[in-house]
């Protein structure tokens, strides 16, 4: 099959497979994540970048979108416990906490069109409603959110008001911690989906590299994301 | 200048004009959306679809993407007071109580490519950051949204429990109401900055209607807004 991939994109794909592994390495990725973006890149028109599993945040800003990671005051991609966030009532906040959980967003760029909208219709029927192309460069190709409509904010406290007692945390931890799951449940069905249409160009690049590095294929997203929290109960 | 106007596409393009204006009979329409939809739709390459001015709404459902209009129990497009929300209160919820404020998101068909490109990056560069073309079919074109990252939700009370107390409720208001302005801002730039490049080619079937219908091009969603805030204070 024809493809139409320049030697640009193709540096550029080799530089986001990089990141992965160097990332994976020093802690910063979503482990839960790894099946889906090793699914994606073993095909030779797409390249993933900076995406997320699913995760709960603690932000301390006027609004959750002002979006700089120094806001970030904590982060976990497994379900959270009352414990783990206690600290935000001894903590005398700079602007306002908020509690934030969102769904999986994955980021890709695909040279071909054809794939793009393939991926995207795959996508939005299993649940990534608000997915879309973000942007098409000539240099670059399409690049493509896939994101689902799961996101709760809530604000917990100002400099001068506690807006959520201690007492009604847990509630609500339950209750973002179900969005988190229900999350993580459609990133493994996202997962199962595009199993069935990929790789359909198999990089081989890629495919030596996966070699060399001895990865199993084998385990799922939701597979990994039950390990995560076992190895933090026995931890 | 060349146009890919088609006949379905005008067809398509005068239903959706059409029921702009039913709906603002009937009391369904943010007016103050009622500028930019005008502003876009006098160009013969773009319809609007539903669209939203930013609003804050209250919700009876498991979670707040559980997207039915019939789970909204309150919704307002200007700031609201906590009279207006008293009755939260009094209420024996049916599954969880949620406030959300939403930024303005808008919804538009374009048959060129260009122009839905051109829009999108005007759109990106004044804050409506995660804009995108959610479709591109061969009888409608382009579908494309633009929206903003403004959106909060916060859990308000479940079944058995009350995480907000009213006396909680004015701090929270507070932050909703301006957050609610931010959005109503940033529609006030999107409709500015797109006076400076729409129409293109001129609608002249909408022009007509236009005249025929006396609408008054000068007043801006922003003067619009403060209207609507005035004559509910009159009210």
């Amino acid at each position: 099959m024809k493809t139409n991939v320049s030697y640009t994109w193709k540096t550029r794909k080799q530089r986001s497979w990089r990141r992965i592994w160097e990332d994976l390495e020093i802690g910063y990725l979503d482990r839960d994540l790894l099946p889906l973006l090793i699914l994606m890149n073993r095909d030779e028109e797409i390249f993933t970048t900076s995406s997320c599993s699913g995760r709960i945040t603690v932000m301390d800003s006027e609004f959750p979108w002002d979006r700089d990671e120094t806001n970030i005051i904590f982060k976990s991609h497994i379900p959270v416990e009352l414990n783990d966030l206690n600290f935000i009532f001894k903590y005398s906040p700079y602007k306002k906490i908020w509690i934030i959980v969102n769904g999986p967003i994955i980021h890709f760029y695909s040279s071909s069109t054809r794939k793009a909208s393939r991926i995207l219709n795959a996508a939005r029927r299993i649940g990534f409603k608000h997915s879309g192309i973000i942007h098409a460069t000539k240099t670059k190709g399409f690049f493509v959110e896939l994101i689902t409509g799961i996101y709760l904010t809530q604000l917990i406290r100002t400099r001068d008001n506690i807006i959520i007692s201690i007492d009604n945390m847990k509630d609500l931890l339950t209750t973002f911690n179900s969005a988190l799951i229900e999350g993580k449940n459609r990133l493994q069905r996202l997962f199962l989906e595009l199993k069935k249409i990929l790789p359909e160009n198999v990089d081989e690049e890629i495919e030596s590299d996966l070699r060399a590095k001895e990865i199993s294929l084998e385990k799922s997203p939701i597979e990994i994301f039950e390990e995560m929290i076992k190895s933090k109960n026995n931890s």
